[in-house]
């Protein structure tokens, strides 16, 4: 029998940021597709679309009136999940237990123009993007009741967004949620045992190897883990260890600005559409706590497996079992390089 | 100000069974949806389909034919992403883990039938699936390399099923995947501690209750969970604390098959549509390990939220943060305890 190969045989790899594994099976993506096919978004959108309730000068649900915003723009979430006003307790009855959350949802628009995406945007544009994540981040951090801020966008219909206007979101609350928390463990652990950071390492070494490496710059490098889950998955990370937005430099946020720009291209050159997937900032908790291990990062969840229409279903033996993938990170970070 | 609710107020409820939370935003099934819709899938099929690989006498992939099969009919998954003839062995670079995963992935067809669904087929066909299952767990379980054995169904193309004949899967494996691993920890902690099963205890306090029943028999009781994730997500609980199918017994298979049968028709009714879903059973590993603690139980995951064709996303702050849902589980359980 030949030899244990991972770019062939089924495997489980290690994600050692969570602390959870992956199922790797090579071979799969042979597997022909007669299920469902995602239609695709045709990009015949305006500039301003007076019925979009994120477009300048529009009206919202609540009765408000967006301004006439010249670059980005942020607002409490009409329909919010969490809620800063809701009464705070916990509830016990035999087994059953939970706890009252709190906290603030924002939109946060990246643009007036209500055609563009972040891939269509120029740098700097960009940029003002993530000088409002940083600001929000401090503001929302800042108060008393906040331990958690996760900024995120779901881009395009097929990841749940209901609206094309380019906009991201914010979601600030009380506790610290389930993925970041064990985020923390791994990482906190990872630095007290080494005294650097788990990124850190984990970046040098991706570094050194170059297959996985999707696309760099002088401050941030984008890659597809070793322990991708979604078909395209990548994570963007700064070479210098810091915990969150509160610790960037200016330089630095052009360099995240750059490294969007280019990363948001290759994804939307991949299958020729605007590629959707969610992503979101990774970064330490606002509780108070001292987070010395931490080492803000992104992750970038594509759906699409296959072409424009055809996505990875996340479902059966993923929800009941491991995530599952059908080809491997290092044959999709391969792609993706090609194509920058 | 008013006291908190958790019928209103935003709260996180503990999954004591994975030892993890999902937030609850009571409120927010009020806001409105411009985003995708799913088609439904006209039910129109023939008993019989000439190009399905799954029905009696067809040719599949890998060129075998189908035998002209009464009830039900399993064979190995022509791509499957587990192998048992793989390779095993370990992968360690610097801070890269993977190991080798062997294993063996069957489809089992239902029925004959191209143009039932489980909730079209009578009680006692329905028993003959249920058989199979305890067949196949026993079967692959008691092989040296298998440790678990995953059951599971996707029904629906919304939820990836890439052929509409009545069909299911088994995915056995050489290691415990993560969700069951969590359940086995949580649940054989709790025996250690109590001398009783987690899901026994549970079980009485719900049936005490009653607001989360969706409906039962003499061995089988199904429910909305407390902790539920998807909207319309159950739990289909045996009344009797045992592990695995290797222990039920004739009559409880029977009570099996009707609860799946009662179930999926209250699901079928909700929406007026054949109800999408990924279902599994969750059972003690099979890895020579005693396992006291393990109360078999089934999950069902439907994504639909609203309609027929709006569904859930679980995207965005559910992959970066934790699970979230916007209606209550109770009253989530009131509407389907309404249609049986
Ligand atoms: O039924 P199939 O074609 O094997 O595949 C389906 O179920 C599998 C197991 O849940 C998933 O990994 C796939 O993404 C899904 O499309
Ligand atoms: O953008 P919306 O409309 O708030 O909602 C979208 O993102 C939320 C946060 O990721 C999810 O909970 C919803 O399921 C999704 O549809």
């Amino acid at each position: 029998m030949n030899s244990f190969d991972i770019t062939e045989h089924s495997h489980r790899r290690f994600n050692p940021l969570l602390g959870e594994w992956v199922l790797v099976s090579p071979h799969r993506s042979k597997r022909p597709w007669q299920g469902q096919q995602e239609t695709t978004e045709k990009d015949t959108r305006p500039q301003y679309d007076p019925s979009c309730y994120l477009c300048p000068g529009n009206v919202r649900a609540n009765g408000e009136t967006n301004p006439n915003y010249p670059s980005t723009f942020v607002f409490t979430n009409d329909f919010a999940a969490l809620q800063a006003e809701s009464p705070s307790g916990s509830f016990t009855d035999g087994m059953l237990r939970a706890e009252s959350e709190r906290g603030i949802c924002k939109v946060i628009c990246f643009s007036p123009r209500h055609d563009l995406t972040l891939s269509d945007m120029e740098t700097a544009e960009i940029k003002k993007v993530v000088d409002l994540w940083q600001e929000q981040y401090q503001e929302l951090g800042a108060l008393e009741e906040i331990s958690y801020v996760q900024i995120f966008e779901n881009k395009g219909s097929v990841m749940g967004s209901s609206n094309p206007h380019p906009h991201g979101q914010i979601w600030a609350q009380s506790s610290v949620p389930g993925e970041p928390a064990k985020e923390t463990e791994q990482q906190e652990a990872y630095f007290a045992e080494n005294g650097r950071s788990l990124l850190s390492d984990y970046l040098a070494q991706e570094l050194e190897e170059k297959t996985r490496i999707v696309v760099e710059n002088e401050h941030f490098v984008a890659l597809v883990p070793f322990w991708a889950v979604w078909p395209f998955e990548t994570i963007v990370i700064p070479r210098r260890h810091f915990g969150h937005l509160g610790e960037i430099s200016e330089e630095e946020k052009s360099g995240y600005a750059d490294i969007m720009k280019r990363l948001s291209s290759v994804y939307d050159r991949l299958f020729q559409t605007s590629f959707p997937y969610s992503a979101g900032i990774h970064q330490a908790p606002t509780d108070g706590r001292n987070y010395p291990g931490w080492h803000l990062h992104m992750h970038f969840y594509p759906p699409l497996l296959r072409s424009a229409t055809v996505k990875k279903f996340m479902v059966g033996y993923e929800l009941m079992a491991d995530p599952q993938r059908d080809i491997t990170p290092e044959s999709a970070a391969e792609r993706l390089r090609g194509l920058l």
